[in-house]
């Protein structure tokens, strides 16, 4: 496999999912913020210029719940169904604290094909947790037979923007156990500027669930960390996550690679190669809010594992020389 | 030459220049309408995956001049200097007559790289029409040491949305010459839905200039027409230019290749092709107003000339098959 980095310009917060019709689907937010799309194609090159479907439009400003800034879309097929998790919030003001007001969201879609017509679609509301905070970032996945559901939240208790969460579903919208905090940005490399972890993602693999998160501001001080749970062990029970003490995927600054994160996983299109899904900055001076910079593109990479079964992630790749 | 199509995604109102560097430089209407953004690559293919660089952004909403809607910027390099044209409205509302509200602006850069940073650009303001009526699409070309001013704009006193105007320019932000109408909305091909002509875009060969714009509304009906003029004659003069009855390039709507238009031409990187650029639409179901669906994509394709020397467009060509 040779894939040109970046892989898809202008898409952050990237999610991959190599669904059993042999399609890659892929979800991200634009930089509009205004709808949540979805791309499909058979080979991951090929999702540079696979075009878009709108699947969902964000409510009209003013309109309370939904109505702005349209983050994170992950597509997930859960129960025979698809689900599209995102966050979205009711203002771009921030609130009391100083921080954006999002709260989590799904949509379903019982049709074969997600990309059919928007009309497919349907609002399954908000994801409730028992606080009412700041929350984003929602993936899930299913271990013998549980659903898990695995997001970000502020708890107004604790110092910082967001911690990690984990709780087991009732059904792809609605949570069946309290939530159990998994970690909190507590070393130098996850509170620069902010602290914040944020943007879980899942792998299972050699016997362990590895959850990555992104954390500290999203300049070039954004960076991958790692927990990692026995795959028999109970994945409720904080206890039974170790947190990795460094990151394990940080910025190239000389190369320009800048904030690496919000990661997600897939694999090659023979199956036997898993990959780093990510996004990343190739330049420090914004002007204005990044936020509304929408220089964030997506990257794809190999990794592999050391002798006891863990991912090496290594460093971003550089970008593809285009001078050819 | 292989390039995937389409090359670009939700880019609309293409535009590539090659420039003396070697590099392709593309600029294009972003969905979001806030900025003007620039990539380059020494390939055609290489323009899919180059990072852009934002070179301006819109005044704040709400401010007047230029503050919505940032329509269809062209670079140009004239007299050793970068320039772009754009058209950019003070409100996303309707005018009297039904229509938006823009008007056409120009910026400046007199740095080598015109990607370097957003500092190096200047607004030279708006460029000035004897009409103050919605105006857009400009394109600039020289010619035997005068450089000409092509653009759309309304005339309360015709029929239909806009009509297309050349004018001589004394310097890149000022007409020197009032306005000559060479192309009006007539034919039943260039008013569907509604009466239009815009989106001009200058080709030189052959002993002709070739003029070729886009017409009816931006759904399967628009389509590109065509006007053409000997070189030595008076391109300011209505009566040098003849225009073709029918349309040069339309919709193939059995396979999706809706809308084709709003060109520009480039060439290819061994110099000896001449290549048609446009955006195009891949479905009709849009929901809610055309203008906010952000998939219109960049095409690119090869095109050949008559015995005559008149360029033949033939049809849109298929997307590339992603499946294997």
């Amino acid at each position: 496999m040779e894939n040109y980095n970046p892989l898809i310009i202008q898409r952050a917060d990237p999610y991959i999912y190599k669904h059993t019709d042999g399609y890659y689907y892929f979800s991200a937010s634009v930089p509009a913020y205004n709808l949540i799309e979805l791309r499909r194609s058979k080979t991951i090159s090929g999702l540079a210029h696979a075009m878009p479907r709108t699947i969902w439009r964000k409510h009209a400003t003013g309109t309370g719940e939904e109505s702005e800034l349209i983050w994170a879309p992950e597509i997930h097929f859960v129960n025979g169904k698809w689900y599209v998790y995102y966050a979205a919030a009711h203002t771009t003001e921030f609130d009391a604290n100083g921080m954006f007001q999002h709260r989590m969201y799904v949509i379903e879609c019982d049709a074969t094909d997600p990309m059919e017509t928007e009309d497919n679609w349907v609002e399954k509301g908000r994801v409730q947790t028992p606080l009412d905070t700041f929350a984003l970032d929602a993936t899930v996945f299913e271990h013998q037979e549980h659903l898990y559901y695995v997001w970000a939240q502020k708890d107004p208790e604790i110092f910082g923007n967001t911690n990690i969460y984990i709780a087991e579903m009732e059904n792809p919208w609605t949570l069946k156990t309290t939530p159990f905090m998994l970690t909190k940005p507590e070393y130098e490399w996850e509170t620069q500027i902010f602290a914040v972890n944020e943007g879980p993602a899942i792998l299972h693999r050699n016997g362990k669930f590895f959850l990555t998160f992104s954390g500290s501001a999203t300049d070039e001080n954004y960076c991958m960390g790692m927990l990692y749970a026995d795959e028999d062990s109970d994945l409720l029970d904080p206890a039974s996550w170790t947190k990795v003490d460094h990151p394990v995927f940080t910025s190239d600054v000389e190369h320009d690679l800048l904030g690496p994160g919000h990661n997600s996983f897939t694999v090659s299109e023979d199956g036997q190669k898993d990959l780093l899904v990510y996004h990343i900055r190739n330049y420090a001076d914004i002007k204005g809010d990044p936020l509304y910079d929408p220089n964030r593109h997506t990257m794809i990479q190999e990794f592999s594992y050391d002798t006891d079964g863990f991912p090496v992630f290594g460093s971003p790749v550089q970008f593809t020389d285009l001078s050819n």
